[in-house]
């Protein structure tokens, strides 16, 4: 192709090596852009057991590229529901706490159920994904045991470097911060002073428990221990999912805390079945039952997330923030990642727009390269700042409306009950996003802007 | 038509004359379908000085008699915004506490604007339109001064008697209450000893006053006093817009108030323009000076709704209730009445459709008459009352977003800020209702549910 050389190709360096910042990186490669990415560990791997994909979210991988989709399903993801009978994934909010019958003790009315439509939700072991998107990322692109330092310019022309732990560097023409809800990229970016650097507590705590089928069985019965449900009541929720081929299913309790948490460097520490003991002690049979098949000693999960202070912008200069890095949420519509992959498409689509600027002109110098490339991050932000701040708000207010404490008030229960038209047209916004119409957007608004900006610096169109 | 019968013909007693309740009987008019309004007070009239219609609630007053929008037009109506050079309705949203500028005392930041489109809200007088609907219905059709005190039942076929307070009564085969928050028919449907039978204080009061336009214009500058404005901060807003051909603004300033209001009967009192002034104490020059050009005395509202005891449901036989005798809610959408009048089109699709039922055959009876119409308002109730509900919850947390007290505090601005996709989404679930889509369900609905009964019951269909 005529015009293209070397150097008008840009570099762009991917802090953070889980399962957004892989992602991008593969959708980067498979859009002939130039991409490295640095995680800090020896090895990767994701925190937390599992974690679910709408069907929205895996289109938008699939458009990225084809391999990131190949990969979550060798990685053995599974559809959430697995009624014979209906092929559609389903969310179930059922009465944990009220409405008891004296026949039959396992009775939990179903308030509300929701068709996410079929294969509406594909889950996994996020340890699994993230070992099989290693696969399909050629060796040389990344690199383990960089824990980021800092950032320096090298010179006028935005060429950054990026100062490691160890004692070495590298040198990229854009970063991206995909590192997550502790992000070092967003406090280089923000100022260590800014309390929007920093993740704040949610004044909630999960605790996680896998529990054997057989048990789970015996606890809720067959059809609720097969399929995803969420048992709901006054300040507190119970949602459990089968996983591992349906030997197992993973059961999270999340409870409100009134208090502070001493430490946001340690939001992991060891729980007490005891402590779910007493939280669920009004409730009914089943959850009661349920949690005895926990361990007695379990993991105490400290839900933290930006919803006090967010990200004022998501990009600076030739920086530029993706995934929970940009927006960590709380976990409560369980799809905090789905918005984070439509960041990386969003990115991978503006990476691949400024290629093609570079490639088109024969005269591209490296002060161009970097005015694209802020330009580009200027136009993730337009596009991306309002959704990704959106979804913190209504994780906390999902969580808000399922924990009301109207539940525990007989006289309240209808007002209670009519949050679920919220939660509905939450979820279908998240479900249904229109990526097509973000991708025209972002292409239209890249084109209107650089033209300005190349209108601006007397350079022909 | 072979098989019509004066006997077949349903006759629906509308209770209640106000916006609602005569768009409802023009509505059915218009359909064939033989209705009286029972209005309690000696003439008609509407509280409070100004309401707006959506363009999408104009579009329903359409399909159900084109006349009413006729009179909403005869009645004075206007678009809200005047700007010349763009024909767009907007909803704008400014600083109205904070950052404030030396080199500018008039300074409010923009922090939000929505556009309705062309024409996309309609303001007018509630007594001109009142009284332009009046005109358009023949009198036979309304009877003042008929307080309800009770229905009846007559016979086992569901003909009802209504009694009035004056010892006179009516019968009909269907009552819809159209009676408004302290609807009398909703008391009798679930009963005096329900909370849902009554309104409850939402702790917000409304001070409102009509402000000429030159004053207006010396307080806010021409744009701001010409177009509607919201003025929000911490725990109170002030909002305006032009009425009586621009010759005045109308501004309503509500407060959060902790306390219990002492009457739900006596819900306006008079209040005093010091009240105002002591809470806008701390916000901007034209907030303040605004103020100073409301008349000492005013109207002082306490704003009730149904939130904390929805109506369990919207239909009892064939008694029903419709528009804010069935969800009433506060005004911080203004919308509550376009609701209303969806709930209308509804039931104006519905009473002719039982109406086409007996038509269609001539073994029509009145037990088959009560039946048909009793599917009908479980129709109405299934298709409606979510949307209903939704919209006094919505009003709610619309007006906890814009007050929120983080506005006070800098270091939350950019939190408090990120509540305007959530505002976006809201106005647009009112704005652009998919009322063919109701209507197809309506229909849908209603052919399904009168099939069953058809067939359950033995007769052909």
């Amino acid at each position: 192709m005529p015009g293209i050389t070397e150097d008008t190709l840009i570099e762009v360096a991917i802090v953070g090596g889980g399962i957004i910042g892989l992602s991008l990186a593969a959708g980067l490669l498979k859009h002939n852009v130039k991409v490295k990415v640095y995680e800090q560990a020896k090895s990767f791997r994701e925190i937390g057991a599992g974690i679910a994909f709408t069907a929205n979210a895996i289109r938008c991988m699939n458009l990225m590229n084809p391999d990131i989709v190949s990969a979550l399903r060798s990685g053995g993801s599974v559809p959430t529901s697995t009624d014979k009978n209906d092929p559609n994934d389903y969310l179930r909010w059922i009465d944990g706490y009220n409405k008891r019958r004296k026949d039959d003790p396992s009775y939990e009315e179903m308030l509300y159920k929701l068709s996410a439509g079929y294969r509406g939700f594909e889950g996994t072991r996020r340890d699994q994904f993230l070992e099989a998107l290693v696969k399909i990322i050629p060796e040389e692109i990344v690199e383990l045991k960089k824990r980021l330092n800092n950032i320096e310019e090298k010179g006028p022309n935005g060429r950054l470097q990026l100062n490691f732990a160890d004692g070495t560097s590298a040198e990229a023409d854009a970063v991206i911060g995909c590192d997550g809800i502790k992000s070092r990229v967003r406090q280089l970016m923000l100022g260590k002073d800014n309390p929007a650097s920093y993740p704040h507590y949610t004044h909630k705590v999960a605790y996680r428990a896998l529990v054997p089928m057989e048990k789970a069985i015996e606890a809720l019965g067959e059809y609720k221990a097969t399929n995803q449900h969420n048992h709901i009541g006054p300040n507190a929720y119970l949602i459990h999912y089968p996983v591992a081929n349906h030997t197992m299913i993973n059961a999270t309790g999340f409870l409100s805390d009134p208090n502070e948490w001493p430490d946001d460097k340690v939001t992991v520490e060891p729980g007490f079945r005891k402590d779910l003991e007493n939280a669920f002690a009004d409730w009914n049979a089943p959850v009661k039952a349920l949690i005895q098949h926990f361990p007695e000693t379990l993991v105490k999960w400290a839900v933290f997330d930006m919803w006090d202070y967010p990200a004022p912008y998501f990009n600076k200069g030739n920086f530029c923030l993706a995934g929970d890095a940009a927006h960590a949420s709380s976990p409560h519509h369980g799809a905090g990642a789905c918005v984070g992959i439509e960041d990386a498409l969003c990115l991978c689509t503006l990476m691949s727009q400024v290629n093609d600027t570079l490639r088109g002109d024969n005269k591209s110098a490296s002060a161009k390269k970097n005015a694209a490339i802020c330009t580009a991050f200027e136009v993730f932000d337009s596009v991306r700042r309002t959704r990704g701040q959106w979804i913190v708000n209504s994780s906390r207010r999902l969580c808000d409306l399922v924990q009301q404490p109207e539940w525990a008030d007989e006289s309240k229960w209808i007002k209670a009950a009519t949050c679920f038209e919220e939660i509905r047209d939450r979820s279908f916004k998240i479900w249904h996003y229109d990526y097509d119409g973000m991708i025209k957007e972002t292409v239209e608004e890249y084109a209107k802007r650089q033209s300005i900006t190349k209108g601006s610096g007397g350079g022909a169109i």
